[in-house]
């Protein structure tokens, strides 16, 4: 299903143009054209999920291994050193278009970007605590 | 395979002990214990593989299975408002453990962290030409 008012619909199945890296029957693959370094891409489903909680199971398997593929390309045809993906789900986390989205971003030596967090520093009882929340 | 000197592989593998939160026959879903936010969780499979590079595509597959299920239940347990899932691949990427893994960070509103690059603006040229290196 696609969602005739969201962009990244358009984009993934042809509507709107897009520098596209790899396309078959479920995916586009474009590069993004705000990067945080050359070679960033997007892996794109062709039908609306809005993250990776609406994505079914086996679609989310298959934009993996789209993934996978892409990072390998980006890394032989641009020589990077190293890629993060990065999957962003909800306003909170950054997302900033509501249709499920793989960023993968090309790393290389002196790139000027960080990709990270502040660790914080719970002790036992606090990651026991959380710990008995998630499985109980 | 596992790698004797890896810490991840002795983890995975229950020599080490761990805030297990999910395993089964592939994978063991840990608490990081220095979390960037309540129910940090970290995706090993138990086979050393050093990144999204080396690890055979199935595994990569079911390896966001398992982040799904799991990022469903740190969401549901948590009451998160949203949800990052990053895989760094490299040194200058972040990846501090060379053994491939998922972070899964759960979102609350406020909560302090900030997970994102800095946009670049090349101009059409400039991106052609990249796609141009990719494609070509």
């Amino acid at each position: 299903m696609k969602d005739d008012q969201c962009i990244f619909c358009k984009i993934a199945n042809g509507e709107i143009p897009s520098r596209t890296i790899y396309e078959d029957e479920h995916f586009r693959v474009i590069l993004d054209n705000g990067p945080a370094t050359d070679g960033h891409a997007l892996v794109l489903p062709k039908d609306h999920y809005r993250d990776l909680f609406e994505m079914p199971e086996d679609l989310a398997a298959q934009a993996m291994k789209t993934a996978k593929k892409t990072a390998e390309l980006l890394k032989e045809k641009l020589h990077a050193d190293g890629l993060n993906l990065v999957q962003n789900n909800g306003e909170v986390a950054g997302q900033t278009v509501p249709h499920f989205h793989i960023h993968l971003i090309p790393r290389y030596k002196n790139d000027g970007q960080t990709i990270a967090w502040n660790a914080t520093h719970p002790d036992d009882a606090q990651l026991d605590a959380v710990l008995d929340k998630v499985t109980k």
